[in-house]
This record gives structure tokens, sequence and C-alpha cells, in this order.
């Protein structure tokens, strides 16, 4: 099977193309970049030297069919929403790393990216691809919209209590950090080294696009879910995401109780390690892979739980679940080309 | 008046220092430690060099009269308690910087430090010395107990809301994340370069004690309030803390009205700076200076307030805030060795 | 005194803000910028926030006489040449910051700088403000060329056994690594944080413009001084620059006699370190301060030199020495406005 | 075939079970520590956790045969020399990545590592393992030498001009700098974490190990070989070494030249990256694999040319190039299990 990834000059696309010279099925067949034209791939990124000889082009949507079976859209949003609509005719698989496909609501994404929605047909044909979570749909898709980052962290961190309405979906709070790969590669003063380096800060507050799709796969799971507080900060680190996740319990349980409920609930992911009792991740362990590691604690004084979900935001955050949805839209063992352990220390 | 540092050989000896080798009206005339005798402090830290000239030494604390009119405690907790009542004796001032007299109830000591307490007389007599909300007694204060880094940045973002009822008490979540200094210069793997470098971590979840310190204040400022919850993250920076907290309003107030109120609360306050409304401190902003920086916002689709608060755990967190304290003791002027301005970038 | 700076939103600006607000007897009085007119200083540098009121304004070299007595021009290559004549006629003195007046020889400014070299008029009017070599010019001047980061760092460190013929000045390696505030708050994809953070590299191989600079220098004290070999390369820190300095020994020489010749050279010189024999000094140990440390080590295996020298970029190599070099042109302590420490760690 | 690491639970040997664990014809079977005993490799190192389930046990020498076909010795020095001896008489192929056995010269070993050197017989027996140049004797070796890192990156970097007597080689002068994990996992002062971050410090200055090594080296493949000035470094990061190299041309040859010969030097060889002519590599570039990366200049202002080699000193320069050697030893294809690419960002 061919594969193409548009955006490749960007940190989401270098980290595709990685995963795919490797991937044991998929080849990777062209790369496309909307800036440069005929530019080897390792004149923009020279780790790549003698490893990869594929040339950035112009991407034409009218010869996708015969360049790739599936297409990885590792663009900025609004992007995606143009493409989409010009591959999908052309007979193509769609893997898009962008938010453009991620709210079922067209409203949503007008107030929180500020920019005109896709056409809901394309939004209501997407598949959301939170892995663990929705792989009946994801083998049947031929749209798939690979979910954001922070979304990814924190609902796989979510998911087992928020289902099972062990806590109060009412007053959920995510505490999130990531390091500044996320940010892109575009240059901005706040990303400039001298800026970020020896610095932490907080941004978007109340305003972070990935909100209202973490709220959107809540109700999904739990009718009763309400609006969360989810705050945002820059980590001076290069890859990762850790979010600190804080709700009352529900019901009455221990540490042991939910950490049990965790550890059943992943015990057939491959990809979610959940942490012995006592312990909790930290960003770097998962650097490289596609883990998200969790640990739990209840704390008995308020009655409240503490989730720590960590990823490594270009891999579980963006290309490498990306991969393991193609790999399941195309029948392959999941795991295929994700094999790749955290790079430590 | 003549100044001695017990414990110069750490992070918070050396930032008090710093500060009192040019402090217009403290001489810093001695340096003690437990650990060398007769080392010149340019052995330790060769950043001093050619400009201290004075050597660690043991100390005897029944010559201390002689050696000083105020003393520093920059030592570990434990060794605090053992200390003050012999400093005492002999008639000196104390500004203890470890957490050994900051809990009026020995029970909290005793279960959140797992330690003995101090002697229930030294607990009493201790002036809490969160400078901003406690200048009268700090004014006349022979033993005085400066805060923890934690604390201070967490009760000075909270005390204009939590004294003037604005949110709900019993559901305050504080996230924060410190710079590495703050965990001392003492060896341990957590802190070795390689495994702290781009990496994030949580620890003692539940368990850190600067928590009762916290809960202390807060119910000395509002009776209702609850236990909270409180996290502790390792940032891979050397200086600085962020503390971000979250609680849900308790009356009607926008983001405007609440900022409204921090100007207010703060506007004779050298260091305590309230950001312009939409933005927000990051940690580099304050490094090197006694500054603690402050912004806020409410989320109207939650109703709940996010306050943001930044100091340099080793300035307004530690020695900064002691040399604060220790103005108000002698009745120089507050700012009295404290006007640097922070190195930025 | 009231002092200017022009280009303050670069970081050699607000280094000298940041010196000059606590100057004892210069005054801070404008601040311009080419790029912002009637911006608040905080709002480009939110650090300065409750500390500096003085907005960003558009210089007119017309009316500098009535708003400073010294003007600093922390401008880039070739806005300085522009400059400096409408400046001087309106008689203020002006430290330059830029590598305009640096070079004797016109047709070494176009051939390392490809920019037009300024007048001749002034570049030998321009007194080159190495403070400790050049004392007397300094006093004097009018017009200053305040030297590059790395001269600076390398002359230093080379002067003592270059001025005696100690080495071999036609064989001089200098190894140069600095912090990237170096580079400046310019966007570019070199000090983007995620492709500078966690990396090492070298620029400019063999065309750096600050080698004209310091082979300039050599050649006024060593007649036989030949071309250098001069590296730079960009370390993952934000201040500190490190000089290793290889040469061939001319003459038989201990490490002692060395180390000996560097204690009498710099005995009376307050901002030169030189380290005790056998230790080193580390780019940390200078940051904040207007120091340059040195250590040397003669290797008997091989005959050569090894000259460690360090200093904080932006202060020894930018706005220190610029406000050391002002306090001597007005005849001030040469060390007002310059007394803090080194900030570690 | 089956293999065993020594000394697991240090960073060499933490890179070596990376590897192993997905190498396609050596399985990882044990692991030892001397420290540890019956301790799950997950709980030493939590990244490793639901990947591998070996534990820590203690080495018995006497039942290696069983255990281990093949044995990496990631041991300090001085540990390696008592282990070999025991080891080879179980018949079992030992790759050392100690220093102990790489120096041929018992005295010199004594000399620069301060310690007693190993039995002249093993040290005769041992094949150095600087895999590119040594490919036949490593095929038929028993006891195979690692070279160190430090080592490794230098004369990968001087070989080809070295051999060809393009270069003085009495005047090479090699500039080392190396991220932290190189100094493993033992706490120490110099790494701890708020004393490295946002600094850079040469270390053993003209006293480094590794010095005799790349003498001895260079002396077979140039009898006129002089002693080399080698200078090491510590960056603030965690992963690679750059060693910038200079050394007077020895004939007359072009930048060009240069390039050309490194270029045919290395065409066949799969891990030596040879780049474009005009750039070179950043450290970062070849993280987490095991590439040598390497760029050449001549400056014909004075006559040198400076070589830059870069490489990840866990990978090349520790446990990638073991396992490339273990692949010679056993007839696998050199690149089995060393196909990850670097990560990047």
């Amino acid at each position: 099977m061919k594969a193409a990834v548009v955006g490749a000059s960007g940190y989401g696309g270098a980290e595709l193309i990685r995963l795919l010279i490797h991937h044991p099925h998929l080849k990777l067949n062209k790369m496309y970049s909307s800036r440069k034209d005929h530019v080897p791939i390792s004149a923009e990124y020279p780790h790549l030297s003698d490893i990869c000889d594929l040339e950035l082009t112009k991407l034409d949507p009218d010869q996708i069919a015969e360049e790739a079976d599936v297409v990885f859209l590792a663009v900025p949003s609004g992007a995606s929403a143009k493409l989409v609509p010009e591959l999908l005719k052309n007979d193509v698989k769609v893997v898009d790393l962008s938010g453009d496909l991620r709210l079922k609501n067209p409203e949503d994404y007008k107030n929180w990216y500020k920019k005109t929605p896709a056409d809901s047909f394309y939004l209501e044909q997407a598949v959301y691809g939170l892995t663990e979570w929705n792989r009946e749909a994801i083998k049947k898709a031929k749209l798939l919209s690979n979910p954001g980052c922070y979304p990814t962290a924190t609902l796989l961190g979510l998911a087992p209590v928020v289902k099972e309405h062990w806590i109060d979906v009412q007053q959920i709070i995510v505490d999130a950090k990531s390091g500044v790969s996320g940010a892109g590669r575009g240059l901005s003063l706040n990303v400039h080294f001298a800026e970020m380096n020896e610095n932490f800060r907080i941004y978007k507050v109340n305003a972070h696009q990935h909100i209202p799709e973490i709220e959107q796969q809540l109700e999904l799971w739990n009718k009763a879910s309400g609006p969360i507080t989810f705050s945002t900060h820059l980590l001076p680190i290069t890859r990762g995401i850790m979010a600190t996740i804080y709700a009352p319990l529900a019901k009455e349980a221990t540490s042991e109780q939910v950490y049990e409920l965790y550890k059943e609930t992943y015990k057939n992911e491959r990809f979610v390690r959940v942490r012995p009792l006592g312990t909790f991740p930290s960003v770097k362990e998962t650097a490289g892979s596609n883990f998200c590691d969790i640990g739990v604690a209840v704390d008995e004084r308020t009655n409240r739980l503490t989730i720590v979900s960590v990823i490594d935001n270009l891999m579980k955050g963006a290309a490498g679940q990306a991969v393991q949805n193609a790999n399941l839209m195309f029948g392959f063992d999941e795991t295929s080309g994700l094999k790749g352990f955290p790079l430590y220390p």
C-alpha cells in the first residue's frame, strides 16, 4: 500500500516520515508541501540525509489516486477542510491530523477555531480516531479525523471514570502542559529559544480549540457531562504532554479501586500503560513512542481523584496515533510501524 | 546590623548571600555550615570568587550574639527546631526559612513532615512571614517563620478572593509547578541532569508538606475553607514557580471585576504585580527578583476563576521574602537590598 | 546625566535598560525603536511591568541633544553607520554596540559584514572599548565602539600571552561557544525552540564577522600575529560565552608561570577574575554579571597552552561593557551600575 | 543467539536493552547488576514498563554459558578487567564497553585511568571495535573492546586525512563537547540539574582518559602522529557529542577536495554520513541513531582544516556500535537492530 504525507515539512509530517519509512505494510511514496516544490526532504530535515531521498512537491489532488492509497494530512486547520473533498473523490483513504473534522457541530468549529467549518457532509462522514475507544468504526473508515494531542491524553485519562460514572462530570478540571513541538515549526516570539528556554507559560486561557473536542467526546460517554475547565501551558521541552486531571468522586472509591478499574479497562491495550499504584509517569518516559501512560490517586481528605496522563505529543498525540488508525483502516496489525520504544534518557 | 546565614552552602543560603552582600543596612558577617568548616565560600560557589571572602564555619550558638544581630536559618526541616531555642536565648533575631515553625499545630507537622515538631512555645511565638498580609506582626517579630515557596505563590494568588468570599473555598484546586532549585543542592536521581532534562514530573501527590501551611492560612482568612487539592510538579528549569489555581465563583463576577479586586488589593505593594487583564505572567519574568506576578480570568462557560501566580522560588519564595521580612523587623525600608530586577532573557 | 537607548526592543537594549534604571549617575531618559512608536516598554517586555514606564518611540536625531547626554546604540550592523554622524553633530556622546565602527579598515568591513562601511572619518574617531586594555583613550572618547561579545572573551583571554610573546601568535585556534541570546530577538529557524533545544551547532565556519575584529587587536598587541582560526557554536542556553583558546607556547613556561602572569596582569581589574590554578570557570558563573572569568593550563605533552575565557554575552559582551565604558567617558567610578553579582544557580 | 547485559542499570545498559529487545537475531536473555538483585528492570527504568519483564540479577560467571552466547559489559572501568577472564573461560563472546581493554600498553592505562590494568594476555586478545576501520578483525573477535564515545567521533572524523597524510599530524587539536548522559547515572554535583542546566563547562583539561586511546589509533594509521590536544566539555543536553577538530593541511587541498576524499572514503558506510559541502551536522540530527555525521571545511586564510564530527554518545558512541560489532562477530547483517532513525525534533 502506498502512503503520502501532505504537509511533510512540519513536525507532524516529519514524524509521519520517520514512522512510515519503516512501516512493514505501508510504503511512503510521496511528500507534499504547499511551500516547497522539488526540494529534497533532507534539505529541510538534515537528520533524514541518506535515509530518505524523496522530494517535497506540490500536491495535485487529481493525481493522488496514482500516488497513494492513503493520504495523511498534516496541515494547519483550515487547509484540510478544502483538501478532503478533492481527495475523497479520487478514491483514497484520508487520515486528517488537523482539527477541521473533529467537531461534529460546525458552529463549534466557527466559535473555537474562528474559521469556516468544513462541509457537514464530511464532518458526518469523518470517524474520530481515538483508537482505543472507537476501533470498530475506525476499521471501516474511509475518512479519519485524528484526535488532537491534548484531547488524546485527556480522554484516555478520563474515559474509565467518566464512562463508569465514578466522578462528578460537571466538575472536571484539566491542567495540561505541552512541549514546544506542539506549536509547530512556524516561527513566533513565544517559541523563540531565548523566550521559551528556562521559562513556563500559560496560553489561550479558557480559549483552546481542543476544549470542544474533549467535551464532545465526554458527552458521548456520559450525557451528564458539563463544560470542563481546561488550561494549556508550554513546557521548555521539545516533546511530551502531561494532563493533570482533577475531579470529585461521584461514588466512594479508594485509590486501589480506581487503579483496578484502569488496569481492567486497558488490560488489552498495547499502547496504554497504567502505572503501578503509588507511581506516576513522567513525560520523558513516553518520548518517541506511541504509549499513553496513566497514574491515578484518590485523595481521601478532599474526596477528589487525580489522574495523570502522559504522551509524546508527536506520537500518540499525532503521527503515532495516525499510523495506528491507518493500520486499523487497512486491516494491518495495529502496532505495525509503532514498535519503537521510548528513547530514555 | 550584622547578619549571619546558617546553611550557607545550600541554594537558599547562596541566594541570601547574594542579597546580603549588597544590603544597605545589613552586613553579612558570618556563614555557617554543618558540613564544612573553614572553607572559603568561593570554593563551594566559584561564582562568588573575588566577591565574598568569608569562610563557611561551624555554628556555635553561644557565640552568636557577638557575630550577628539577625540569623537567617536556611537549613533543612528538622534542624531549625533544634537551633531556634539556642539562638533565641542568645538574644538575636531569627528568620527561619525551614518549615519547622510554620504549622501552629504540632500534630500537623508530625503528620506531614514525619518528624518531631518544635516545642509549642516557639511555634506560638513564631510570626508567619507572608509579608504583604502580616506586616504589623512581622515588624514586632523576634522569631520569624518564612513561608514556603509554594505557599507564597498560592496564598498571594488566593488572598483577595478568599478574604472577600468571591470563591467557593471548599473547592480550591492548585496545580503548582516548580523549578528544580527548589529541591535543593542535595543529590538525588530525580534531579540528576539526564533524568530531569527534557522531562516533567509530578511528585508527592496529595502529600506535599506545604498543603497544611496553605490551608492554615486560608482558614485564618476564611473560616469556611475546606481542604485543598494541591499538586506539585518539577519543571526542567532552575528557578521559578507557577501556581495555576482553580475555584468556582461564589458570587457573580466578571474577569474585569476580579481584576479590579486584585489591582485594588495590591495597589500599594511593591512586590506584587497584577498583570493587565487578558495577559498572564510567565515564570521567567520574575527570575532573580522578589516579584510575585498575578493574572486572573473568569470562564463564563464554567463559572470558574483561574488565577496564575508566579514567583522566583529562591527569591519571593525564600531568600527574597526573608530579607523583606528582616527589613520590617529592623524598621528598614521594606525594599532594601531587593531592588534587583528580573534577569531577562 | 541623561541616557538614551536606541534599539531598546532587542536583547542588548533590554539589558541596557536593566542596568541604567539602577545606575547611580546616569538617568535612563528615552528609549527608541525603529519598529515601535508610543509603545510602553512593558508591552514588549512584561518583566519590566511596574518598573519602567517609558515608551518606545521613534528617534529624531535632531532632538537628541535635549533628550540625552549619552546615546547607546543597540542596533543591528548597518544601522549605526547611518545614525552616528547625525547624533554626533548634535553633540551627544555615543556608545555604539553594533559592529559598524570596530574595524578600522573599511575593506575588512565590506568583506566580512557584506555591507557598506561607515565613513572613514568616524572609523578613525571611534575608540575601541575593550575597557581593560584601552582605558585612557576611552576616557576621552566621544564616540565609542563597544567590542563584540566573542572578541571580548577571546581578547581578554589572549592579551597577557600575546602581549608578552609567550605563545606562537601564528597558530592561535579559538573554539567559541555562545548562548542563543547572542543571536538576538529576531525570529529564525536556527533559534526556534524545538530546533535549538537539546541541540548544539556550529555556524559561520571560518566566516564570522568577529574574526577581523580579533585579529586587528592582536596585531596591535603583537605585530607577528597571523590569521586565527575562530569557530563559533550555539549552545542551548540563553546567556553565556566560553572561548576555549589553544596556542603553542613560544617559550618555556609552566602552568604556574602562566597563571602568575595572568594574576599579575589582571590584579587591579574588578571585572576580570583569574581562577585558581587547576580550576576553570563555567559559563553560568558569570550569568547576569560583568565578569570575565579565565582559567589557564599548559599541557607538557604537547607544549600547548589552553585558555578558557567566560563571559555573559549580554553583559561584559555587550551592555555591561558599554556601561563600563560610559562610566569612564563621564569620569564616574568604573563599576557604577555594574555591582550586580552572578545569578547562581 | 542469546545476549546478556552486565551493568544493565546504567545508561549504556539501558540503551543496549532498547536495541536488543528489537534485535532480529539476538535475544536479550539476562540482565545483571552489581547493585540490584531480583529487581524488575521497569522498577529502575519505568519507560520499560510493559516492554521488558526481565529482572536485574547478580552475575554468576560460571553460569554464563547457559545464559548467553554474547555478553555486553556496560560496567565502569576497572570492573571489566576482572570479569573478562572469568567470562572467556566459560566460552562466551564478550563485547566490553568499558575502557579496560582499549589501551594495548598497560602503562598507559595506569597513567591515564589511575587503576590496575587488565592482564596483557587479554589486552592483546581484545580487538578494537572502531567498526568502519577494523571490520575484518572484528569478524573473528571473541573479545571485543568497544571504543570510547569521544574516540569514536574523533577517529571517524580524522581517519581519511590522517591515513592519507593530508594534515600535519603533529598539530591536531580536538575541541569535544558531550551531552551529560556520557557521565552516567551516578550522582555527582557536576551533573546535578541546577548546576548543569543553563551551563557549559570544561573538565579534565589535558587529562581525559580517552586521549591515549585516540593517539594509539592515530599512530596505527600514521606513524608520524604526535600527541594531540584534546579538550572535553559538558553540554546541557542529554545525548550527543560534537568533536570540532583542527589541523593544518600538510598538502594543498581545497574544501572540495577534502569533501571528495571523505565522500569516497565513506561511500559504502551505512552509518557515516558526510554532509554536503558548506553544511555541518548539529548534534540533534543523530539523536537516537547509530550515525556519525561529518562536515569539513578548509580555511584558505589559515591553511587549516576544520572537521566537525557528530554522534549520539549512547549509540554510535556506546551501545549502537557495540551491537554493530556484535553483528559482525556473529556474521549478521551489520545494521541488524540499528535501523532506527534520529528522533527529530
